[in-house]
C-alpha cells in the first residue's frame, strides 16, 4: 500500500464520519500518511512537532522552522504551512480557507488547551473527537510496515541470544537495561520501542516495574520485557529467564504461562473477538488453579508500541466487533505474578495471515535456565 | 525547601485560585511535590501514569497497580488510591469523596478527551484550567534543586571535554548523540534531558535538525545541543566547535553570537523582563548587520527540560510580570543561521542568585577549533 492508497483510507474517513477535514496531530499518522518522520514523536519535551491537516482536495503539513527544511524533503505532495503553535492562528486559518466546517481530531492526543484554543479561535468549525475511527485506520499492516516490523523483531531477536550468553550473577538490571540499548543502537535500530523492564527475583512480580540497582542472583528470575524500533516500527518481547536450574514449582508455572500463549494462538483467527483470545490464556491459568495476569493478553503493534486491536478483557476504540482480521499484527504475553516470590510474563509478536498466524519473534520461547 | 514546604505552596493556589482541590498530571509535579519518581514521566508509551490531588486536608497519589509498590515506597504522608484510568471512575469518586467543587487541573498536560470524561463523571465539581498558577510553582529552585542542577551539568561538562578528544574527520552524526548517551549512562547520569542533536556543517542551520548519518568534515563546524539528566533534573548546552581553524567571516559569526550571549549576561538581573534581555542579545547581533536567531532566547530548566521562565519576545504563562527574580534557573542560547553555509549557537545554564549571575555549565565557550 502506498502513500495514494494511504491517503484515500484516511480520506474514506470524511465519508464515514460526515466529515469535512481531519486534523492528525499523533506522530504515528504523520510518519504513515505523510512520511513525515519523527524521532520521538509524541515526546512533549520536543515541544509542537507540527500538524497533518486533510481534506477532499488538500493535504498540509502545519510546522514550525524546525522542521522546515525536513518536511520538504520527507513530504512531497504536502503543502507546508509555516506555523508555531499548534492550534491559533495558522491552524485555523486553514481551516477557514478550506472551508472546513466538520472537522475530526485526536481528542486523546490533542490537549484540553490545545483543544479549547483551536474551537475559539475557528468559532465556525465544528471539531469532532475521531480517535475511534482513526484507531482502525493502521490497524491492518501493509507489506513495507510487515517488512519493517520484520526487522525490528531480528533485532531483538539477536539482542536476545547476545543477553543469554552477556547476563551473569552480579549483574545489575540497570546494565542489562542499558545493555540492550547499547546493542540495538550499535545494530543500526533508531533505538528502544519504549523503556526496558530488566526484573529480578521476586521483582519480577512487578509487571511494569523500573530497573534498579538490583542484582542478578543464582536461582530466581530475570524477566526481560524488551524491543528494539526500526524505521518507527517497533518490537515488543518478554523473555523470562533462570539462572540456575528451577524448583519444579517455578517449573509449572513457567509451563503454565507457555501454555497459556499456545491457547491464546489456537484461539486466533480471522474473526475471533479478542477478548475470546484473551480468555483462552487466563482460562489456561485459572484451571490449574493459579491466579492468572491481571493486565491484557495483547495489543496491537506497529509505529505505536501499544495501538489496536487489543487482545483482553475489555474492546478497543475503532476495533470493529472487536474482531481480530488478517492483516494485523499483535503481540501475546500472559504472566502469572506472585508478589514476593516470582514472576513469569512470556511476549511474542504475532502476524495474522491469510495462511494462519506467523510468530514474527524467532526467539525461543520453551524454558532457558543460564 | 523540604517536602511540607512545598506542599503549602501549593495550597497556597488553593486560596489564590480559590479553589478547593488541585489535579497534578505533569510528572515534574510528581517528583516535586510527592517524590513520585517516573523514568520518562511524560513519555505516552507508557500509559497513564498516575495522578495527585491535593486539597486543604488531604494529600493523594492515584495510580494503577504497576506503581503501588513505587508510591508506597517513595510517598510517605501521601494516600494511596488504586485505579486504572486517568480520569473515571476512581478520580471522580475521590473528588465526591473530598467533597471538592472547584478543582484546579492541567489542561495543557490533560488530553481533551480525559478532561472531558472527568467533568461528565463528575458533574458536580467544576474544573478549572490553573496551568499559568502552576508555571510559577517550580520556577525558584531550592538548595536541593540547585544541587542536583550542578550534578546534571557537571555530567555535562565532563563529557563535553571527552567529546573534544574523541570527535574527529568521518565521525557521523548519529555516532556521536549515541557516544553522548552512553558516556552518560556510564557516568551514572539517569540518561539524556533530550533527543541529543549533533549536526556537521551547513546543517548546522537547522536549529533542531535530527543526527543523521552525515560525517565530520574538515574547515566546517560541528553543533552539539545536549544535556544530562541527573536525579530528574536536567542540563541544556549547546557548543559549535569548528574542526579546523575557522575563516574570518565563520570567526566574526561566532564572536557576534558569543557577545549576544554575554549582552544577554549583563541584562539579567532581579526585576528585568525576560523579553528585555532577549531584546538585548538580537540587537547585539542584528546592529552588526547580521539576521539573529528567530527562536527565543532562553528557558527555565529544572525537572522539565523547557519550563518557566521564558527569555524570549513574548512572556509565558505564570512568570508574574514576566521578569526574573533570584532563584531562577535558565539557559541563554543565542544563535545565528546561514541555511546552506553555517549554523552556530551558544548555550549555557544559569543560577540568579542574590550575589548575581552564575553559570552553572563550566565548559569554556570561546571558540575551540580541534
Amino acid at each position: 500500500m502506498g502513500q495514494p492508497e494511504r491517503l484515500a483510507r484516511a480520506r474514506a474517513i470524511l465519508d464515514a464520519e460526515g466529515l469535512d477535514g481531519l486534523i492528525f496531530s499523533r506522530g504515528a499518522f504523520k510518519r504513515w500518511l505523510a512520511g513525515f518522520a519523527l524521532a520521538d514523536p509524541d515526546d512533549p519535551s520536543h515541544g509542537y512537532a507540527g500538524t497533518l491537516v486533510l481534506t477532499r482536495g488538500a493535504a498540509l503539513v502545519l510546522a514550525d522552522s524546525r522542521y522546515v527544511e525536513q518536511v520538504i524533503a520527507e513530504c512531497p505532495g504536502w503543502e507546508l504551512v509555516h506555523t508555531t503553535r499548534p492550534a491559533a492562528p495558522e491552524l485555523a486559518d486553514v481551516l477557514a480557507r478550506l472551508g472546513v466546517q466538520r472537522c475530526g481530531a485526536e481528542a486523546a492526543v490533542l490537549s484540553h488547551s490545545t483543544w479549547t484554543d483551536l474551537a475559539e479561535a475557528a468559532p465556525n468549525v465544528e471539531l469532532i473527537a475521531v480517535d475511534s475511527a482513526l484507531a482502525g485506520l493502521r490497524i491492518v499492516k501493509d507489506e513495507t510496515e510487515i517488512a519493517a516490523l520484520g526487522r525490528a523483531t531480528a533485532v531483538t531477536d539477536a539482542c536476545f541470544v547476545h543477553l543469554l550468553n552477556w547476563i551473569a550473577v552480579g549483574r545489575r538490571e540497570v546494565e542489562i537495561a542499558w545493555e540492550i540499548e547499547r546493542f540495538f543502537r550499535e545494530a543500526g535500530a533508531e533505538g528502544l520501542a519504549f523503556s526496558t523492564i530488566a526484573l529480578v527475583g521476586p521483582r519480577a512480580a512487578m509487571p511494569h516495574g523500573e530497573p534498579s540497582d538490583e542484582r542478578v542472583v543464582a536461582g530466581q528470575v530475570v524477566l526481560l520485557d524488551f524491543g528494539a524500533r526500526v524505521d518507527g516500527y517497533r518490537a515488543d518481547m518478554t523473555r523470562t529467564i533462570f539462572v540456575g536450574a528451577p524448583d519444579d514449582e517455578s517449573r509449572r508455572l513457567y509451563d503454565l504461562v507457555l501454555g497459556a500463549q499456545q491457547a491464546a494462538e489456537a484461539a486466533v483467527g480471522p474473526g475471533v473477538a479478542g477478548t475470546i483470545v484473551h480468555g483462552a490464556a487466563v482460562d489456561h491459568i485459572a484451571s490449574a488453579g493459579v491466579e492468572p495476569f491481571g493486565h491484557g493478553l495483547g495489543h496491537g503493534i506497529g509505529l505505536q508500541t501499544h495501538e489496536a486491536p487489543s487482545l483482553s478483557r475489555v474492546g478497543y476504540p475503532g476495533q470493529s466487533g472487536g474482531t481480530l482480521e488478517v492483516g494485523m499484527v499483535f503481540t501475546i504475553e500472559p504472566g502469572i505474578y506472585q508478589p514476593g516470590r516470582i514472576g513469569i510474563r512470556i511476549e511474542d509478536d504475532y502476524h495474522l495471515t491469510a495462511g494462519g498466524l506467523v510468530r514474527l519473534t524467532q526467539s525461543p520461547n520453551h524454558l532457558i535456565a543460564i
